[in-house]
């Protein structure tokens, strides 16, 4: 059977991440189970007769989507290893092994490829991972595909995206939006930051922030919620600002959905008073730590897990949703 | 930095796969363990602090490359997972969860993809493994590449590729040869073989013939040794026949040099009586089990680990080597 199409409507690109996504999980049916044992989590937490969980996320890097011409070798393979970090930092685990696969055409350079794993080399050590397997493909010329698989350790207690309610104080790392004139490239990803959340009371609904705010949210929103955003608050960043004033859009809607920010976001049960839990990450921590908001029953069931401001109106036009990898 | 190259020496088709692999080690360094523990086995064997070792192993099959349009997508999903499985085969190994990364062109057909997905979750259910993760990247049109991360659990002992010794007897299982006319995606990966040989005495230097015969065998043999193979005995598939009728190519060389077996080919320690082996298996199992030679000292050190018949000439000719991914 042909795999290609000529049909737009046939074609995989007629369908948005999330519906693909939602798709697989579907024709897989029951054996992908719910997350976070299943697909649907930064990472998988398996049982694999430890103590502790074993963590497991596989992601990728690809020539012309992720990186171009202007990027360095060994920031391609930073990239490629860090965007894994951070979904491990997201349940707040450590990372230990790698697995590389690559599939690459037969015009790759070998100087370019010599760069990347010694980049990689770099940047395993930096975090004290080994690399633990890996092979290649042949594809097209001019392709380069990478993916990497981590595995982790959890400790005691495993940060997941679900959990959070109604009336939980919303908080992001960091700065957002402008990722793109060199976040996407040179960031730190969260690790002892989400290893130190795991270990405080009332933190739940954890996410890295990887396809943008107004994307990544409402993946930790209950059913019939609304997050309500004060935007005065929202650490936008001088990038997210610097684009704006070339595109003449706005910082706000940089910082919300330009994606691959790469911080922790995560929702505090309001058990635990904020201000007092802000006081004791800026101890222990120099990265920014931020309330966005909180989040609010929904205005309208029918359609919620919506971004709003004090004013219960939406801080975006529909449409106007994160980062789409297929798109 | 521009990843392609148009100079041909320049280019990572200029290296065979092995030089390639070996390349990529050598640039990781010191963060890829010797094998097992890092690349160079048919799995990795991790630490992750459960009683037994994780296997871990990450394969994967590109459109054009492992299958084309006469196959049916749930072959090709199959085969993603089997290939996969026939590693873990090879470490006497019980599977257990899967990850998959797909790099895919917009013009994928939704179909496909489908019938890919529920074809997989077939397979997976069929083997007792789990889908823990996925994700989806886009790739240029045309492109449908998947990379799927497979972790199981070892038994107390595990079979890895180092061990075998001269007077090691050689057995495989199985025939081979011939995989392209259809055994390449219809295969039984030998995983209850793989595990009742991690429980058999003399057991060692065992490996999964993914590249073929003259291309795998000489991983398991020790320095300064050869295999010297009983041509007459070895087992040699129908469709090496039938391939060898319509290319005048010799079925020998077929069953050498085809790849795509997924058999399992091990070294008996010579303190165990191999005839006595042979039908403590054969009163276990159905399938084929056939002594195929033994492992002799090199007659040339300077350039060992070849596979001679009794009469000490080279099986195959210089150059007539195994599948190479690369080429």
């Amino acid at each position: 059977m042909k795999p290609f199409t000529s049909s737009p409507p046939e074609a995989v690109s007629a369908l948005r991440e999330i519906a693909l996504l939602r798709a697989m999980r579907e024709w897989l049916g029951i054996v992908t189970p719910p997350s976070p044992q299943g697909m649907g989590d930064d990472c998988a937490v398996l049982d694999l007769g430890a103590s502790h969980a074993i963590l497991a996320k596989s992601d990728g890097v690809v020539y012309g989507r992720h990186f171009d011409d202007t990027a360095q070798p060994e920031a391609v393979a930073a990239k490629l290893l860090k965007r894994n970090l951070s979904d491990i930092a997201a349940m707040g685990g450590t990372p230990k092994h790698a697995l590389v696969h690559l599939v690459i055409g037969r015009n790759l350079s070998s100087t370019w490829l010599k760069k990347f794993y010694v980049g990689l080399a770099k940047c395993c050590e930096e975090y004290g991972i080994t690399v633990a397997g890996g092979g290649t493909a042949q594809g097209p010329d001019g392709l380069f595909a990478a993916d990497l698989t981590l595995l982790g350790i959890s400790g005691a207690n495993v940060l997941v995206r679900a959990g959070a309610e109604i009336g939980d104080a919303i908080f992001v790392t960091g700065e957002l939006g402008g990722s793109i004139l060199g976040k996407h490239l040179d960031f730190t990803p969260r690790l002892v930051e989400g290893q130190w959340l795991a270990q405080q009371d009332g933190v739940r609904g954890v996410i890295d922030i990887s396809d943008g705010l107004a994307k990544d949210l409402p993946e930790i929103l209950p059913a019939d919620s609304d997050a309500q955003i004060d935007a005065a608050t929202l650490p936008i960043s001088d990038d997210a600002k610097k684009l704006s004033e070339q595109d003449k859009q706005p910082a706000l809607t940089h910082a919300l959905t330009d994606g691959e920010d790469y911080e922790l976001l995560f929702a505090l049960n309001s058990a635990v008073d904020p201000k007092a839990f802000a006081k004791s990450w800026s101890k222990t921590f120099s990265t920014k730590l931020t309330q966005i908001g909180v989040i609010v029953a929904a205005d309208d069931r029918r359609h919620d897990r919506q971004l709003r401001d004090a004013k219960s109106q939406l801080l975006l036009k529909p449409g106007e949703g994160g980062h789409e990898h297929l798109h």
